[in-house]
């Protein structure tokens, strides 16, 4: 792919941003701030990005591009069904230590929960496509013969979502280093629960 | 109780910054701010507080009160053993609705979780009070005979955990009106596993 400066500028601008906005939150970035970080002028980075607000969608729908790259693609080469969802938590997992300042997602959603803006909207669409990308994954599981075909798959995926979104707070914020064992045996649980016929 | 003047005005200006809190994060509470809000001046705050740290600390400690009063000793009337768990569980997705920004404890875990200070300190004691509260409640539903006997009360303390933390996540960030339903749903399920002989 041809990349012309100015689109490799726009790149790694965000990409600290998104470093940043990771460890400050996505409110507390500013364009003003932002230039000093990476030693560009105020003006130079109002000409990529126009105002805060669209600085911030711009900054999620990197951190977007990043979770699709990092999470989604490489559990997607998983064979199909339940080791596919398996791949996605494990990669899911990883997530959290990517950003310096953890899952973006999580910074965000605290911040936007309710404040309607663009980058909120963005957000929950952003989520909403995880929840389902587990729900299709879990949903596969049933064709591929893992599942039973009673399964809810939408309340599976909302569990996963759950342990994943918990797991990563006590990880964090109570530094348990049990807490990835603790999120895979209560995948474990929900997953051995969906295959026995009911 | 006798209560003076002074720890009357100190309690209501807790609860007026508790709210504020909860929906600006806390901390983006300052004393100036705070001042405003309440209409005392600024002096009068310090002299209550004597720095934002500290009414940090305070406003969270008023948190964790709220939090027993409304969740905890309620709860602690329902039957000893599932009943109480059950209840525990239940009063918890109300709490979520109490505060006008949500849960508090979610609000400063983000910004807090990787800030060492006196208030990360306190925050990080309540929750893992909480989960111990939790662990506890499923310790004597094993005495009680309600739960089997080699039931992993920790993992099991971890799970309602994560069933209720990211079930608020969901309820307030994607505003999914079943997310009570799925929580309870969740929460079921992990019930009849404990009582199941493994």
């Amino acid at each position: 792919m041809f990349v012309t400066k100015g689109e490799d500028t726009r790149a790694s601008v965000l990409s600290a941003a998104l470093s940043l906005a990771s460890e400050e939150g996505l409110l507390g970035i500013t364009i003003g701030g932002l230039a000093d970080k990476v030693g560009m002028s105020k003006s130079g980075l109002f000409a990529h990005f126009s105002s805060k607000e669209n600085l911030q969608v711009e900054i999620l729908k990197a951190a977007i591009d990043r979770f699709v790259a990092q999470v989604v693609t490489p559990a997607l080469k998983a064979k199909r069904g339940e080791p596919r969802l398996l791949a996605l938590f494990e990669r899911w997992l990883a997530w959290k230590d990517v950003l310096p300042g953890g899952c973006i997602f999580a910074v965000a959603s605290v911040e936007l929960d309710d404040k309607p803006c663009a980058a909120r909207d963005v957000l929950v669409e952003s989520q909403k496509d995880w929840i389902d990308t587990l729900a299709g994954a879990a949903r596969i599981a049933i064709e591929e013969g893992h599942f039973r075909k009673n399964l809810d798959v939408e309340q599976l995926a909302h569990e996963v979502y759950c342990i994943g979104y918990g797991g990563l707070q006590v990880a964090r914020l109570l530094r348990d280093p049990k807490a990835n064992a603790r999120a895979r045996a209560a995948l474990d649980r929900l997953v051995r629960d969906a295959r026995r016929p009911h």
